[in-house]
């Protein structure tokens, strides 16, 4: 076993025994846990913008100044984190749920019951307060959990780790429930990705090449997307005031999520009268354009498209655009264009929009609305660890359910099956 | 890209495809496919029994003769397979469930509803019918499958998937959506098992040998079970006739199947007493033991127990046995060497039940009932494909609702995140 191979499976085996401890701890001791927590952030906020200080003071001189934002904790941002562990510990409790409840004609009584996932591993970036929100909900969900950030943070994640230990401390919890790599060291990464045995589940949250990374090497199971290469289909019974304004939210509200709208997709019959004005709409607010022929052929202005536009994730105020014959044709250019994470229809017609909804292989389809509502706190699930798009176990908004499996428990008088 | 991976990628293309127009046919067009498909397996009898006789034929001797049974199709096992088609035929649609429900304060309205995975690769070895029941719940519940049986068995697969073809013909369905490896090349089964990008999910069926090389090699998400190491503990507060009754059950009903009590966990109070009469019953059956120094010092005629045995799935007519000291001890040694597959307790007491339901790692807890209940006919599920121990997704028996995975449908009426 290699060094890395083996310091990991020292964290392993702490947090497999945690997560153990931690899965049959009531929801008070858990929320206990993040409430204490809260406060260790909040007295001890000088000293994590202090740790957070020295990083940025050995920070590469090349790395942007939205990266050096997202890595800067100030105090407000401490209280930002310690208010989030707060609200996750009001959320509802995921565990003991009962999912599914039956008796079978012997009289044995079945019961699918929610119980944690056991061990995650959560490999994050830049911004220092994933590891606290992360850790949260992996608390509240029963999970223990290994926290890897990015290299240029570690002083700032062991501020907050120690934040999160003294939490769970308080609480009579096992501190090995949260555990942070112990250095920047990629080989650690690497052997946290291989660790089939001791870790159940991998979250990456970060860049598309994190993901792909990720994705690539693990051979734990990852929830994850890698793009949101998202449709938005206007159908030409769509109601055009309603498709303008749903249009420009989807694009440009924020262009850098993976919820924004990269692809439109409008049918022929609608779009010589229609398309001018979300063109208009969406260039007075700064957007560029990527068009097909037969969109060019209706606003000649527009840049001509290349093939491989339609399969480019922009997160940038830039939308490609390709007329249709209706929804047939849009469900063929998203099943050969699109990533899976979420599309949209504008319709009046409620055939063609049941059609579309039931035609994707998308985690997420919105029938006249932005597709920008892809997101854990607009599904209204308090807090999101990051958005699926694999078929597998969860997808899209992964919140606390999502964080969870089952088992079975079965209740009999002495059975036997003969 | 290798020959192999080249042809498999025309298979998962093909299916890809294929799972499309499954995932929005109707429930009457995928259950005519299953009955028109048993009217296949019928008619093509004598074809499908003269195939096998082929395979028999090429057998290597050195097979042992139960090998050669699980291995031989008759015209009565081929009528069994047309009635299972059929049975699941009439199991409820697992598609289109509406799973959760709810508004938010904009007006949106969440649905998240039951979809299926995709295109799944079954792995299983000799006993032929298992590529048509695998078949058979993969297109009920709307997934392409790609089937690879045994290499003995390569005439009669294909003989079976010409019956599963003609079926989905006569629904109108893509003959895609269930195909076999053209050959038993074991390249074939190692690019099936890298094609995360093809394939949504693999399930191997077979012996423990077939499951650990998929699980160690596959790149893509693998529901299965390796071991099925079960423990049946007998608490003080047993009712001792039915711990006597249940155990017998648990380890002697079937001795090889993964629900079998491998390991008997007894309460030191109640040993002295209770021990000694399940000994008896066993023995009487032909049971033998491996017990730990405690047990030895109650029926001193057993034979000790090494600390490898309690790591040992029998699937034989032996049995570990372990005296502890109450409940926690219990959950202690499973937790130190079970396989997170089914345990049962036996107790009058229903606070100690609680305590042990809530405190393994497993599947599947029971609490008075025989581990032999693991198994998907016996919990209501009409049929499954396999059992699982994996935390992710699905566990204990897998069959048509877990065969599913779910999308979220969001209705507006043009609300913009804004």
């Amino acid at each position: 076993m290699s060094d890395a191979a083996s310091i990991l499976k020292s964290l392993t085996d702490k947090a497999r025994q945690a997560s153990r401890s931690l899965a049959r701890a009531d929801e008070v001791t858990r929320n206990l846990a993040l409430t204490a927590a809260a406060a260790a952030l909040r007295e001890n906020s000088e000293a994590i913008v202090a740790a957070n200080q020295q990083d940025l003071a050995t920070l590469s001189a090349d790395r942007t100044a939205a990266f050096q934002d997202r890595l800067t904790l100030t105090a407000e941002r401490v209280e930002a984190m310690a208010k989030g562990l707060e609200d996750v510990a009001r959320l509802p409790d995921p565990l003991g749920r009962i999912l599914a409840e039956w008796e079978r004609p012997n009289g044995l009584l079945f019961r699918r019951v929610a119980v944690p996932l056991g061990v995650i591993g959560m490999i994050y970036e830049s911004r220092p307060n994933v590891g606290a929100d992360a850790a949260a909900l992996c608390i509240k969900s029963g999970n223990a959990v290994i926290l890897r950030g990015g290299g240029e943070s570690l002083n700032s994640a062991r501020a907050i780790h120690a934040a999160m230990v003294s939490g769970l401390e308080q609480a009579g919890l096992d501190p090995a429930c949260v555990q942070i790599l112990p250095s920047a060291d990629r080989a650690l990464v690497g052997a946290l990705l291989q660790a089939a045995d001791g870790v159940d589940l991998i979250i990456p949250r970060g860049g598309k090449s994190l993901v792909e990374r990720v994705q690539r090497e693990a051979r734990v199971p990852v929830l994850a997307h890698a793009d949101g290469l998202n449709h938005t289909y206007v159908h030409a019974s769509a109601d055009s005031e309603m498709a303008r304004r749903v249009l420009l939210d989807a694009k440009m509200r924020r262009t850098g999520i993976c919820g924004a709208t990269e692809t439109l997709l409008i049918d022929r019959a609608i779009a010589p009268s229609l398309l001018p004005l979300i063109v208009d709409d969406l260039a007075a607010k700064g957007c560029t354009f990527r068009a097909d022929e037969a969109a060019r052929a209706i606003v000649p202005s527009l840049p001509a498209a290349s093939e491989a536009d339609f399969d480019t994730e922009w997160l940038d105020s830039i939308l490609s655009i390709a007329v249709v014959d209706g929804v047939e044709e849009a469900l063929e250019h998203i099943a050969h264009h699109g990533s899976a994470h979420t599309e949209a229809i504008i319709a009046e017609d409620p055939e063609t929009a049941a059609v579309f909804l039931n035609g994707t292989d998308s985690a997420v389809v919105l029938w006249n609305a932005s597709t920008q509502f892809c997101d854990g706190g607009e599904f209204g699930f308090g807090a999101e660890i990051g958005i699926a798009t694999g078929r597998m176990h969860a997808r899209g908004p992964v919140g606390l359910e999502q964080l969870t499996c089952y088992r079975y428990e079965v209740r009999g008088n002495g059975q036997v099956r003969g």
